[in-house]
């Protein structure tokens, strides 16, 4: 099957906070890609990234990056896929409102679409519901693993439960 | 043509913030339904609206909301459907920030695709992206667009210089 | 007895912090269950729990979630039952920005008694004195309770002296 | 019947913003009484209210303040009764942020049930859930009110499909 | 000599940061009282301290407190003697900005003198200027250590330096 | 008389919310100057003025500044004296917060006695307790100002019983 | 001459806010120009503008933008010329926070040269220090614009003694 | 050569940070100078030092500085240099606001080009750029070090690739 979706960073020190977004895609099988892009530091490997992907096969890009995060939104600039933007709490960031709004505050024709602070995890599974929203079967994935959380949680109940913990409702 | 995209928002005071995401989607040719779904003063509705969705069709949902902004939240809880959250600056917010946050800032396992504060134009360019991702016409319309932003722009370019502002560069 | 105070929590990560309701209410002779809600992951559980908890004797409901905290302003806006927030500064959180902003932020209709960031100790005292408005005996535990925080204050007041701090002032 | 709830508020300039209070209170039928009681110009008057609140057979006290608000949480530290507390936007608050925490990050024992910036009117229903815990007339007021709420939305909802706003979706 | 300088806190908890303001007290021989007052646990203490504190002899107080930091505000509001206060950032504080704000923000009519965040070592030395302001010989020790302070940064500079620092500068 | 406060801002444009130190002080019969000193402007004017502020008389400097408000740091570090700080908010402050910030966060050291966001009223009346506390007559003039406030909110609380306003407490 | 200085905005509605720069040039005698260069609707001209802007003779670049501001920091990564940054408020801005950060916490090795919000004016000045830092006439006319700045502040002084404010300093 | 940058920091404290500014001038030839210049400890050796930069032959002035920030822009106020100002995120910062704040707005007529929170590394930069606007030498070595930033991120993608990260991407 082909990449539908290329994860890129403006670092590799972004990795540990990004992979999630990887591993959520492999869980659904959807086929990725994972590279470093940096906006600022390679300027124009950015400027091609963005717009070669479409005709590369890519559905959906996912960007992250911290600080005076500007890779998600220079992305979003140049190709017409959807471009999710993940803002990373990175060590000279003034606790994440830069990385924020920075990538959320997007003026008018050019949206990134935003997921909270650090959340690899949701951008993928958003890309993934991106897909999904064409794909039944990419949409069944997704609506499983919603029912696998409930499930998770429902567990959690009893064994709070069974821990002693006080609990008369049965929903 | 079927309606593919919701746009709810909590209060008929959010419309005319809201009206952008359909006018856009309208110029896209892409079907789309506007009404208010409050998750505070409607929950069940809400909950009916998240559930039916994806069997009404619906390929995206659009959700405004101000404050304590819980609707796009909450219906991303409920379908497995992408959900675009716009945070409105409603007259009781504080300075937007709460409904930025209340809307951006959702758990793992659950995306809201957050656009900028009131940016519900680019709501309607996201939801069209999203189909756009696996409709080659709507993405093509969706490009167009971008080149008559870029065109836009040069011809301001054009009518600074002809004020007067001096300016050497040519593209 | 019956049980009269529910204590709700998004995840059970969030044990640690809402423990303190629990073992207040003990204190005060209340009974009380406690439980894993989930507005996100269990979005029809909470809708449930929300409908019945007036029927099922509750008289107060205590909930604490963190990030994009929704459990508190969505169980307000089923039940008509007084419904106490506790914002939990959760690890994905903008330093409990976002905790406190979607819980306090609640719009006109639909109130969350809101604590401070992590309170649960006094999310357990505000459901005493709401029971207690109408339970003298109750009432007077609290009372009790404010007299016993004053004592060990004017202690430690004794131990500083003892400890050679300066101080002239008998109140 | 004799007077349930305090109303007072640390300056009559908050009077405009206090009022839906008493007005939530005089529509549910409960006795309140309104008056103006400062922290900071009146403090021997505000101890004594505090001090009296309960004797006087008030049930719950809704304090309204701004900027350096220490009214909500001076007199929670008097009374046993529950306190609500209402955060004001006056002139020189920066964007309400002060109200809000003021009264807002009360320490361990000695809540104050805060509600949204300048939310008067839920302050006020909040007190009535607060005597509805134990009342059941009033109970049975507040979930009709909830009821009244959810059908003026769905009135709009109507109205908005009449003004010609396309929505196919009947719940 | 008698007490001059009243530092009160709202809990022991905040001695390790209030302990500054008196050893600057201590070194510029300016006799000084240290207690806990808590506006929240012990409200009555805290007004009878108020409103005696002239009578004592106290010239000036330093009062320190976190979170929905009302000691300073109030000792403030009963007392006509300059009051200095410390905004504590205490471990349920929001980065501090509640304790900042709750402190500063004062209405008009009762001023309180804040200094910086946990900066209770410059609340003794603002103290000892205001007893300065009319106290020759106080004025002349601050002047002292003004000049002490000058001297030890000049200390610095030349050890940076002797460290192979490369610098021209001679003041 | 001679001089005894200073009252000096970075602009004339802050004079209107300066001024009521001024009137304050003049009502307290303390005799003040009140000109311009620009930090940025005329930084060895801000020199020479802080320089010869003891021998001049002055026993208090009020100084306001807006965005980054370096005049009371700056005079407070060249001075014994107490220096008030009062943050103002010009037009081109980030809502206040600089001014602010820049004012009250000053290293150990350089106290400023900082007060709320263009409370130049309140510096006024600091001034006068700093003076107060080791001059009898303006002490007296202090305390009977506050008595002055206490009544007249004993006033609006009767002009509000007069209105038909509810209210059965008697303090 | 030619042209030293390029002022590049984001929109034509920032020149409002843009113009000022260039007023400072022209003032002194500095060649410039002023032109529309969209970081997120031209993108492609963005980095040609960049490219060339060396070999164009240009010796600094100010480039303001608002919201998501991206400009300065892109046109910053890929010139090696200094960049000033103008975070313009725009009308989508979130109090101005967003271009504020985004256009300050850039990464190491890319430096963007940040003034005040909206301060085009200081941009301008930085600008003209710039080419100071080697022309010496230009740092004559700084010195110059420095000193007559002094001397309009000592002209309101002058102006308030006039108008009877008390003032006996001499500077 | 004569030294062209001084770097002054206002506490020995804030070396770790300010040094990365040094090792990147080192790196580019250019000669420096680094020292600890107070603004409120040694306001007339600050005063001193700005006064005699220009005739040392100082071309830029690089000051670092935490919480109530004043040196960078007292330096500006006093020469007619180009100064870089680092926020620097001290121990009694609120998480780096009030430096970030106190030094990037500064009025009209006084620019700071401010970097980002503890970036002294973007300073030195900045720093090499403004020598390189007059000198070709230093701007090629500024050209050089962005071609080995570009080269060094090319290689992490590399070894990404090699590390088993699917990438089909070639630039």
């Amino acid at each position: 099957m082909a990449i539908q979706v290329g994860i890129i960073m403006g670092s590799d020190s972004d990795l540990p906070v990004m992979e999630p977004a990887a591993a959520v895609l492999k869980a659904f099988g959807i086929d990725y890609e994972i590279t470093v892009v940096s906006a600022h530091r390679t300027p124009l490997r950015m400027v091609t990234y963005a717009q070669k992907a479409k005709d590369r096969g890519l559905k959906v890009i996912i960007a992250g990056a911290g600080g005076a995060a500007h890779l998600p939104g220079m992305v979003a600039s140049i190709t017409s896929l959807p471009v999710i933007g993940v803002p990373v709490k990175s060590s000279n960031s003034i606790d994440g409102w830069d990385s924020v709004l920075s990538i959320l505050q997007m003026p008018n024709g050019v949206p990134v679409a935003t997921v909270a602070l650090n959340a690899a995890k949701n951008a993928g599974i958003l890309a993934a519901q991106i897909i999904g929203a064409a794909d039944e079967a990419v949409y069944q994935k997704i609506a499983a693993y919603k029912q696998k959380m409930e499930s998770e949680v429902l567990q959690k109940v009893e064994r709070l439960k069974g821990a002693g913990q006080p609990n008369d409702f049965d929903s």
